[in-house]
C-alpha cells in the first residue's frame, strides 16, 4: 500500500535529538547529548511509598478515569506554586498536562491554522521546532544575545509578521542556558500586547538556580492576559512520570481541554497524585536545593574544562542554572561533521546547528552537564578539546 | 484580548458525554451514562504493590525519559496479546500510547489534511467523532444493521468517496453494543484494500465477552497491510492508569512515533511498567474472567428491565458483551429532550443523537451498565420506563 499521508508530516523526519539517543546505548561513551535529569536526583525511596499508598488507599478514584483538566490536588498544588511567582491562577486557568511539552502542542493546535506565524527564539528547543512543523505554523527566528531575546528584533518581526504567538524560554534557555532580565521580560509582554500576539512561556528549568537572583515571569507581567505559562516537573522530580501543566487565560485553557480531550482524555490520575502528594509533604524545596547543589558542581567543573581546553576564540555561555552550555567556536570549525568522530571516540553533544529555525550556525554545540560524572565531563571536555585541535 | 483561534475549533464544542458528566456529582443520580468500568474490578492491591516494587528497585529508569515507542517490557506483553489473536506484530509494527484514544488521534494526524475523508460508523463513539472534527475531516457515516456496518453500504461509500480511513469498533461497538460477524470482517478488510482505503480498527471492549464465541480481527484478514489495530487496557486494568497501544504498518506506526513526540514524547515508564508486570503475572484472564462475571448479570438486569419498563415498539439490542446497551423508542419519543426530566429524576443516560455524525436520530438512547449496581439498575430503568409514559 502507497500511504497517503497527511501533508503536515512533509518534511518532518523526526528529532533529530532522539535519532542521537539511539546511537548512545553505548554506556562507555560520554554523553553532554541529552536532556535528561541526573538519575541521582530522583525522590525514588518517597515516590515509592508514595505510590503504594495512594493506589491501596484511593484506588477506586486513581484506577477510575479522571477530569481532562486534572485533578483537584494537584490542580491545587500548581496554583501554589504559581501563587509563589507572585501570578494566582482563577478558576478555569489551570489545566494539568501529560507533561509541559503536551502544552507547546496545545497552544499550537489552538492557535495555528497552516501558514500562522509563530516567532521562535533562535536558537530554540528542537522538540519545540517540531511540532510547529507539524502544525504547518511559518516559523521567524528572533535574534537573541547574551541576555536571551532581543527586544529591538522582536518588535521588527512582529511588525514585519502578524504572528499568533511568541515562543521563549526564557530562564536557562535550552540550548544556550541563558537568562532573560526582567526589563526585557516586561518588554516582551508589553510588545506582543501592542502586537496582538500571545506568549508561550516554557519555564522548565527555573527551578535549577545554582547562582543570580530569580527573575520574575513574564506571565507576571501579563496585563493584557496574552501569555500561556508551562509549568514542568520532569527536571525537578521525574521526567519518566510525565506531569505538567498550563496556566493561561481561561478562553484558551478551555481550547486545550478540547484539544487534550482527544489526545489522552486526561493525564494518569497516579502520576498526577503522586507529584501532589510529594509537593504536599513539604520535602520539594530541600529536594531542588539538592538538585541544584549536584548540577552546580558539574557545571563549574565543564565550564573550567571548555575554557581549558576549547580552541582560542570559542564563546562560551555561563547559564546561572538549568542544565545546557552552548559554544560556538571559531567559524573556521564544524561542529556538526565533527559529531561523528566525536561518538567514534565516546562523546556525544548535541550540534547546535538543529536547534536554529533555519539551520547553518555550524560552528554551535549544545552541552548538557546533568547527566555525566565531574570526572567524566572532565574527560568528554578534554576529548573533545583534542579533537578540535 | 481577541483571540484568534485555529479554524479546528470552529464549531467544536467539548464531548457531550464529558459535559453530561459535570451534571452527575449528585451521588443520588444513578448513571447510565458514563462509559467507566465498575470501580470494584480494578486490582488495587496487585497494583498498590507492584507500583511500589517497580518504583524502588527500577527507580532511575522508571523515573527517568523513555522511548517514544514504549517500553520493551510492555511492548513484548501485548506483542503477546496481539500473537494470541493470531497475528503477530513485527519489529516498529508496535507503539505504546497514552491511552488507546490517543491512537485515533495520531491515526488522523497521520492521514488527514481538511477536508479529507473519514468513514465512521453511523453512530460511533462520539469522542473518536470530535478529534475527527478537530482535524476538519469530512465525516461520512456507514450505515449499521443489527451485525453492525453494512458491507453494502460500505462499498458505495467507498465508491463515492476517497475516504482515507474507516474507524470501525467491531466488537460490543460503542454506542450500539453490536458486533460485526466474522465474514462481514473479511469482507471490510477486503473491500477497503479494494479502494484504498485504511482501517481503524478500535476494540477496547472485545475481552469482556459474557456469551457467544470471540471473532476474528480485522487485522487478522488484513493481507495488504492497510490496518491499525488500537488495544486498550482501560476496560480491562484501569482507565486512570491512561495506557494502550496501536499496532500498525510499519510505516504508519513511525508517523505515530513522530507524532507523538511531540504530545507527551513517551507514555509514563511507570504506568507501562505497571501494565506489563501486571500481564506477567499471569492473572490477567483469571481477572478479565471475574470482570466479565460481574457484569453479565448487570447486563441481564439492565436487559430484562428495559424489556418489562420500555415502551412497546422499544427495539433493544442485547450485546454478547461490553458496557452498553442501546435502545431505539418507537419514533414518538424523544430521548434528547427526555434528558433533562430524566436527570431531575435522578437517572442519567447518553441521548443517542450525539454518537451520529449527522445528528438526528432523536428517539435513541445509549445505557451504560457497567458502574450501578444490579438493585440501582432495576431502579433507574423502572424510573426511565415511567417517564416514558
Amino acid at each position: 500500500m502507497d500511504y497517503a499521508f497527511a501533508k503536515r508530516y512533509e518534511g518532518v523526519e523526526g528529532s533529530a535529538i532522539r535519532a542521537i539517543f539511539s546511537l548512545l546505548a553505548d554506556p562507555q561513551i560520554i554523553s553532554f547529548a541529552g536532556g535528561n535529569p541526573s538519575p541521582t536526583t530522583f525522590p525514588g525511596e518517597e515516590l515509592a511509598r508514595i505510590a503504594g499508598e495512594l493506589i491501596a488507599r484511593q484506588g477506586a478514584s486513581i484506577l477510575q478515569y479522571g477530569g481532562t483538566m486534572g485533578t483537584a490536588a494537584l490542580t491545587e498544588q500548581v496554583r501554589g506554586l504559581f501563587a509563589a511567582e507572585g501570578t494566582v491562577p482563577q478558576e478555569g486557568e489551570l489545566i494539568m498536562l501529560t507533561g509541559s511539552s503536551q502544552g507547546i502542542d496545545l497552544m499550537t493546535k489552538a492557535m495555528i491554522d497552516p501558514g500562522d506565524t509563530v516567532l521562535v527564539e533562535d536558537p530554540t528547543f528542537l522538540g519545540a521546532l517540531q511540532t510547529f512543523k507539524l502544525f504547518q505554523a511559518n516559523l521567524v527566528g528572533v535574534r537573541m544575545d547574551e541576555n536571551g531575546l532581543d527586544p529591538n528584533d522582536l518588535e521588527d518581526k512582529l511588525k514585519a509578521h502578524r504572528a499568533k504567538f511568541l515562543y521563549t524560554i526564557p530562564t536557562f534557555q535550552n540550548p544556550t542556558g541563558r537568562t532573560l532580565p526582567a526589563e526585557r521580560r516586561k518588554a516582551v509582554a508589553r510588545l506582543c500586547a501592542k502586537y496582538g500576539c500571545m506568549v508561550l512561556e516554557d519555564d522548565p528549568y527555573a527551578a535549577l538556580r545554582y547562582e543570580g537572583e530569580p527573575q520574575p515571569s513574564i506571565k507576571s507581567f501579563d496585563t493584557e492576559n496574552i501569555v500561556v505559562k508551562l509549568l514542568s516537573f520532569s527536571k525537578t522530580i521525574s521526567p519518566g512520570l510525565r506531569v505538567g501543566a498550563a496556566y493561561g487565560p481561561r478562553e484558551v485553557i478551555h481550547k486545550f481541554n478540547l484539544g487534550k480531550q482527544g489526545q489522552d482524555v486526561h493525564t494518569a490520575n497516579l502520576n498526577q497524585a503522586m507529584v501532589a502528594r510529594y509537593i504536599e509533604s513539604g520535602v520539594y524545596p530541600a529536594h531542588i536545593r539538592d538538585n541544584c547543589a549536584q548540577y552546580a558542581g558539574k557545571l563549574a567543573a565543564m565550564f573550567e574544562a571548555a575554557e581549558r581546553f576549547f580552541p582560542e576564540g570559542t564563546q562560551l555561555v555561563r547559564p546561572q542554572g538549568g542544565m545546557f552550555m552552548w559554544a560556538a567556536l571559531p567559524e573556521r570549525f564544524n561542529a556538526t561533521q565533527l559529531f561523528k568522530t566525536a561518538v567514534e571516540n565516546k562523546v556525544a553533544y548535541v550540534p547546535g546547528t538543529h536547534f536554529y529555525a533555519g539551520g547553518g550556525h555550524h560552528n554551535t554545540l549544545r552541552l548538557n552537564f546533568t547527566m555525566a560524572s565531574e570526572e567524566r565531563i572532565l574527560r568528554g571536555m578534554e576529548t573533545l578539546g583534542a579533537l578540535l585541535r
